[in-house]
C-alpha cells in the first residue's frame, strides 16, 4: 500500500529506543565528511564518529553524510558526541516521518521527504532525508544513494557562492535541491497527463480511470509531503538568526515559493484529472447511447418487417390476398415503404449520419 | 448505529448528577495503585479510595488505575478525596465524550478514545478513557481490560527514563500509547483497501462499494477521535509548565507529530477510496456496455436474416422465386452476405475481439 | 418550506416596530414567575407586567416566564419596565432569528432554538426560545408549552446546586436543557438510518433517496440552529464576570463540549448517509444489469433459434434438407447444441448462476 | 451572461476616467434633496449641484439623491463640490462594483447592490447602489426608480426615530431597507423550491434540472453580493465614531445578522438543491428501470413461444407431431404453461405488480 | 501541457545561475527608456545599461523596458548597475513564476502574469512581466510586444495625473492595465458559456464536455494567477511609504478590489459550468431513456403480434381454426385489439405524444 507509513516499532515502546526497521544494519553505513571554507576542502570516507567529531569547528563548515539510517549504534554515537536528543534518533531510525523542522535549541532537526519515480512507468515514493544543523556543522542521514552530489559537485568546483556561505547555507541548498526535485517529476506527471487527454477519447476504456487513479495517488503523495516542507521552511525563515542567518533567509523565501509553486501545480493537476473523469463518463454515455440507437434502429425497422411476413406464412385456408397475382410484390412495395417511413423517423431525429447525437 | 455516542442521561437533569449508564455497577470495579519512584516500586490491588489515597506522595508518582466507570458510589469518593468537579465525574460515568482536556488549576482532566479492532473483519471501536493528572498523581479509569500493560511493564522493569521522571511523563507515555494504537489500525485498513483494489477490477459487485462503506465509517470514526486528541495534546503543551514540565513537552511535540500523521493517512485514505469508487463506477459501466454490444450484436445480425427466411414463408401463390431450383441457395449464400457485413460493421466498431471498448 | 425563515415584517420598516406575525395577540400570554433563593421559593402566575417588576430583587433570583410572544402591548411594556432595547424587542416578536447573543451592557439577550420532532416520522422543528438575563433576573420568552418543565421541577424540588446558585447559573440551566434535547433526537437520526441502511439492499427504491433526503434536511437544519448556538455559548464564556460568574463558566465550557459534540455527530451523519446514497447507486446498477443480463440471455439464444427455424418454414420448392427422413430431428440437435453453446458463453462470463456480476 | 459585470472601459485606461457606460446621460438625472432635523423637514427637487451644497449644514441630516449615475458632468461637480476622490466617482459611473466600504477620511464610499426580481418567473438582479456618507449629509446614486421610497415615507412622517437621528442612522436605514429586500425573494426561492419538489417525483423532465439550474444560479448570485456587504456593514462597525455613532453601531449589528442570515439560507437552499437533483437522478433511474423491466419482459416472454411456434412451421416432410391429432392443443398447453413459468420468474423478482423495485 | 511552468534549469543548480530558457537570446533584446517629469518627456531606444542608467535621476521617473528575458548578459550588467539579487535575475530569466512581491529593501521585485487570449478559440495563456521598482526608475522585462502600449500613450499625451506622479504610480499603472485585462477576457469567457448554454440542449454530445473541460482550465489558469496577484497588490499597501507614497496606496487598493472581483468571478464561472455538466447529464440520460422507450414500444408491440402470426403458421394437420372462413379477418381483428391495448399501456404512462416523460 503506496501510502501506509512505516510502523513505529510497538506502540507502547518506551520513547527514544532506537529499533532499527530492518532489525539491524543490513548494509555498512557509509559515513564521509567533507570539510571546506572558501579556499581548503577536504573530502574523506571515514570510518568512525570519533573520527567525524574531530573535523567540527577545523573550517567554516562540516558536512557528514550518513549513507544508511538503520545502524542504531551508530546512531547513538553519533546522539552522543553531537548531543542529539534520543527522540530524533528515533525518528531517524523508525523512518516514515512526515517532513517537519524540531528546533532543540543547539541544534535544528528536519526531516524531509525527496521524491522519485524509479521508472517511467511507477508511482512516485518520497524517501526521508534527515538534516541535523549545528552552528557549524550539517549532518545528512538518509538510505539513498548520493541524494545530494549535485551539491557536492558544486562545492568541489567552488563555483558560486555555496563555499564562501556559512553551514545554513548549505542547508538551504540541501533543500533547494530536494523541493527543485518535484519539477521534473511534475513534468513527467504533465505528459501522461497529456497522454491520456487523447486516450479518453479516442479509447475510453476503464483502463483510463486506473491511470487518473494513479496519476492522482502520485498527486496525494506530493501534495502529502510538499505542505509540510513548506511549513518547515516556513518555520526556518523564523528561526532566529543564531543558526539561520538573514541573509540566508533571502534564499529560503525563493525555496518557500517553489513549494507553493508545486503546490499549486497539483491542485490544478487534480482539477484537471477530474474534468477528465467527467469526459471520461460523458464520452462512455455517448457510446453506450450509440449501442442502444443501432439496437433500436435494426429492431424497429426489422421487427414490424417480420410481422408482416409472419403474416402472410400463416395457413387460413381463406386469405383473400394469397390468391392475388400481384400480391406479393404489392407487399414488397409496402415494406419499402415501412422501411423508408421508419429511416425518415431516425433521421429526422437525427440518429442517422456521421454525427453522434 | 455505530457513530451515536451514548445519551447524556436525562436532558434537563442537574449537571454533575452520577447515574450510571447501565444502572449501577454491572462488575466490581478493581482499584490498582502503582507508587514509584527512580528506586522504589510498589504495586498493590486496594479495596478502599481511603488506601488509595494514602499512597499518593509516598513516592514521586501514584498511578491509580479503575477498571471500570459505572461504580458512581466509588467515582463520588474519590471525588471528594482528591477534590475532583462534579462536572469531571459526570462525564466519566456517562462515556461518550468527545476527547478533551480541562484544566480545574489544581488537576487536569483529559478524556481519549482508544481504538481497537475487535475482529479482523469488524469495524474499528473508540472506547473512552479517563485520566486525571495532579502533582504527583496520575488516575485512569476506563472500562478496558489493561490498556496500559506495556507503559506498566515499563514501570517495573524499570527500563528507560519513565522511573526517573513525573507523573507528567507518565501521563504522556499514557496518550502515546493510545496514539501509536492508530497505526497498526491504520496498517489493516491499508490491507484491506489493498484487496479491494483487486477485488474492484475482477469482481465489481456491490458488495464493494459495501466494503468500500465501511471503511470510510471506520475512518469518519478514526478522524473524529483523532482531531480532538490533537487538540488536546496541543492544548498540554500550552500548559503552564506547574504541572507539565518543558521536559516533557518536547515528547509530546512527538505525539502531537503523530496524530497529524495519522489525520493525513486518514485523509489519505478517503481520497483513494473516493477514487476507488470512481474507478468501480467506470468497470461497472463498462461491464453493462458489454452486454448491451452482446445483445445487439446478436439481434442486429439476426433480425434481418430471420426477416428474409419469414419472407420466403409467405404464402403468397405467386412468388417467383420459390419457383427457381437455386434460389434457396442463392438465398443462403445473401444470408451468409447480410451476416459478413453486419460482423465487419461490428468489427470496425471494434466491438468484436478481446478488447472491451 | 422548511427553511424559509419568518418574514421580518415590511422591508425598510422602522426598526424596533413591534407588529406581531399573526397580526395580534391570538393567545392569552400566560405570566408566570419563579422567585427563588436557597431557602425560600415563590411561583405564581401574575396578570401584569407591574406586577412581575415587583418581584425582581426580592429573592436572588427572579424567573420571569412568558408563554407566547406575540403580545406586542406586553412586550412593550416589558421593554419599558426592564430596558429593553427596541431591536431585541422586535427579534423576540418577529420570531425567525438565528441564534445568537447581544450584550446590551445592562442585560444580555440570546436567542436559541429548541429542536423538537412533533411525531416520529415528522421533520425536526426548531423554535425559538428568547431569554434576557439581567444581574438578578431571567425573563424567558417563547411559543412552547413548558419547554422548561424539567429546570421548573429542578428548583421546586431544591435538589442539586441551582437554589444556592444566581441567575446565570439558572441561564445555564436553561442553555443545558436545550442543547441536551438534540442527544434523543439524533438518536432518532440514528435509527431512521440504521433502518434505511437495510432498505437500500433489500429494495432501493426512490423513496429511499426521499427519506435520505428528509434526513439530511434534519441535519442541515440541525447543524444550522447547532452553529450559532456554539458561538452564543462562547460569546457567554468570554463576557466579564460581571453578569456571567467564573464558577459558571465551568459549566458553560462543558455546555460548549456538547455542541461540538453534536455538530460532529451532524457532520458524521451526512458522511454516512451521502455513502449510503453511493451504496443506493451500485445497488440500483447492480439491478439494472441484472434486467439487462436476462433479456440479452433470452434475445440471444433464441432470436438464432428462431431464424434456424423459420429457414425451413420457407416455401422454396426446391430445398433439399426437407426432403430426408431425419433432418427434423437432426435440426433439433442443432439447435440443442447452439443452446449449450450459448449457454456456456454466458456461463463463462458468470451471468449465470446465484452471483451478480 | 447574467453574471457578466460590465466592463470597465478600455483596461490601461487613466484611473478616476469619468466616461459613462451608455455613452453620456441618456436620460436627464432627476436631483432631490431632503433636508431635515427632529422638527423641520424640506424636501425638493433641485437643478444644481450648487444648489444641493447650499442645503448642507442648513439642517441635522442633509439627503441628495440623484436617480441616474452615468451623467459624467454632474458627478464631476459633484466630485469638485464635495471632495469625492475621482477614484469614486469613477465606480460610480462604471457600474458593476462588488460591494464594497471605502474610508476617504472625510467621508465614506459605500456601494451595495440591491436584489430585484423584475418578474416572478425571471431571475434575481442586483443593481449597484452608491451611497457616499459625510458627517452631515448623504448622498445617494442609483438607476432604479425610487428605490428608497420607504425610508423617505418613514422621513416624511416622523415616525420612529428617524428624524431624531444624524445622517448615520440614515445611512443604517437605507442599507437595512436593501438587506431586508432579500427576505422576500428568498422566500419566492423557497416557493419555487416547493414546487419543483412536487414536479421532480411526478414528472422527472430534464426541464426541472434547468429550473434547479437557474434557481441556483439566483443563489450564486444573491450569495456573491450579500459576503461583500457582509464585510461592509461589519467594516462600518469597526469604523472610529467620528462618522458612525456608538448607538447607530447597535443597528448595523442587527443589519450584520440578517445579512448571515441571508448568507446561512442561500447555503442550506443550495444543499437542498443538490440533494433534489439526486432525487432527480434516482427518479430517472427508476423510469429507465421500468422502461428495461417491460421491454425484458415482453421480449423474454414472446421470444421463446415464438421460437416454438416457428418450429411447427417448419416444412419437413418428416415431423411426427404434424400428424397427431392433438397436437396442436398439446402444444398450447405448453404455450402456456411457459408463459405461466416466465410470470412467475419475473414475479419472485417482484417486476409485476404495483411496486417499482 | 497548459499548466506545466517550465522547468527551473538543472534541480540543484547554484542559485542565480542565469541559464536562459531557451539556450541564449534568441532574438535581439530591445531596450526603451522613457524619461519624464511633469513637463519634459524624453523616450529613446537605447544599445546599451551604460546608457540606461545614466537616464536614471535625470527627471522624475525612468521607466526602462526590455522586450526580451532571455539575454543573460544583459540581464547580468542590469544587476550591477542597478545593484538587483541574483536571485530576481534568475526568476526573470527562468520565467514560468507565480506572481509575486519581493522586497529587497532598495528595490521592490514583482512578477505579475498578464493573460492573452491569441485567438478567439484558444486556450488563455498568461505570460510572465517582470517589474523592478526603485525610488526613481521602473524597469520592466517581459517577452511580450508592447504589452504597455497604452499606458506609454497616457505618458505621451500628458493627459490624466500620470505625468505629475512618481514611479510608484507608474508601477500602479501598469499593474492596472495586467489587472483590468482580465475582463475583457471574461467577458469573451462569459459569451462561450451562453453559446454552450444552449448547445447543451439542442446538441448534448461529448463536445460539449469537452469545451466546459476547456472553459474551467481557463479559469483554473485565471484563479491560479489572479490569487497571488491579489496578494501582490496586498503586499504592495502593506509596503511602507518610502518606495510606494499612500496617495498610491488608494489607488491600489481600487485595483485589489478589481482582483477580489475577478477571482469572485472566476468562482461563479465554476459554478455555473458544473450546473451545466448537471443539465448535459440529464438531458442525455432524458434521449438514452426516449431511445430505450421507442425500442420497448416497438417490440413490445410487435412481439406479440409476429407470435400470432407464427401461430397460425404452423404445419399442424388439425388446427381447427384454419379451416373457418372468416378466422382470418377474426385473427386481424384480435391484432388490431391487441395493438389498441398496447398503445393505451403506453399511453398512460405518458410515453406517447410530445413531452418526454
Amino acid at each position: 500500500m503506496f501510502l501506509l507509513r512505516k510502523r513505529r516499532g510497538i506502540p507502547g515502546a518506551a520513547p527514544g529506543t532506537l529499533v532499527s526497521e530492518s532489525g539491524g544494519p543490513t548494509k555498512k553505513v557509509k559515513m564521509t565528511v567533507v570539510s571546506y571554507s572558501a579556499d581548503e576542502l577536504e573530502e574523506k570516507e571515514v570510518e568512525s564518529v570519533e573520527e567525524c567529531f574531530d573535523y567540527v569547528g577545523k573550517r567554516e563548515v562540516t558536512w557528514i553524510s550518513l549513507d544508511g539510517s538503520q545502524d542504531a549504534d551508530l546512531l547513538r554515537q553519533i546522539g552522543e558526541k553531537f548531543g542529539i536528543h534520543a527522540l530524533a534518533l528515533e525518528d531517524i531510525i523508525s523512518g516514515g516521518q512526515r517532513p517537519k523542522l524540531e528546533d532543540f535549541g543547539e541544534y535544528l532537526f528536519i526531516t524531509l521527504r525527496s521524491p522519485r519515480k524509479p521508472e517511467a512507468t511507477s508511482s512516485i515514493v518520497a524517501e526521508q532525508i534527515n538534516i541535523l544543523l549545528g552552528p557549524n556543522f550539517v549532518i545528512t542521514i538518509h538510505d539513498l544513494s548520493n541524494p545530494f552530489e549535485i551539491v557536492l559537485q558544486r562545492i568541489r568546483e567552488g563555483k558560486g557562492r555555496i563555499r564562501s556561505m556559512k553551514a545554513d547555507y548549505l542547508l538551504y541548498a540541501l533543500i533547494d535541491l530536494v523541493i527543485d526535485q518535484h519539477f521534473p517529476l511534475m513534468e513527467s506527471v504533465a505528459d501522461q497527463i497529456e497522454a491520456l487527454e487523447e486516450e479518453v477519447q479516442e479509447n475510453p476504456s476503464s483502463e483510463i480511470v486506473k491511470k487518473i487513479r494513479d496519476i492522482k495517488r502520485d498527486l496525494i503523495l506530493t501534495r502529502s509531503s510538499i505542505w509540510p516542507m513548506r511549513e518547515v521552511i516556513n518555520g526556518l525563515e523564523r528561526e532566529e538568526p543564531r543558526l539561520i542567518a538573514d541573509a540566508t533567509k533571502i534564499f529560503l523565501r525563493d525555496v518557500y515559493d517553489h513549494t507553493i509553486q508545486i503546490a499549486d501545480i497539483v491542485e490544478s493537476y487534480r482539477d484537471i484529472l477530474s474534468e477528465m473523469f467527467n469526459v471520461y463518463l460523458s464520452v462512455k454515455a455517448d457510446n453506450t447511447n450509440e449501442v442502444m440507437k443501432i439496437l433500436t434502429i435494426f429492431a424497429s425497422i426489422f421487427i414490424p418487417l417480420t410481422f408482416v411476413a409472419g403474416l402472410y406464412g400463416m395457413n387460413f385456408e381463406f386469405m383473400p390476398e394469397l390468391k392475388w397475382k400481384y400480391s406479393y410484390f404489392a407487399m414488397l412495395g409496402v415494406l419499402v415503404l415501412i422501411t423508408l417511413a421508419m429511416l425518415r423517423f431516425f433521421r429526422k431525429r437525427g440518429w442517422l449520419g456521421g454525427k453522434r447525437g
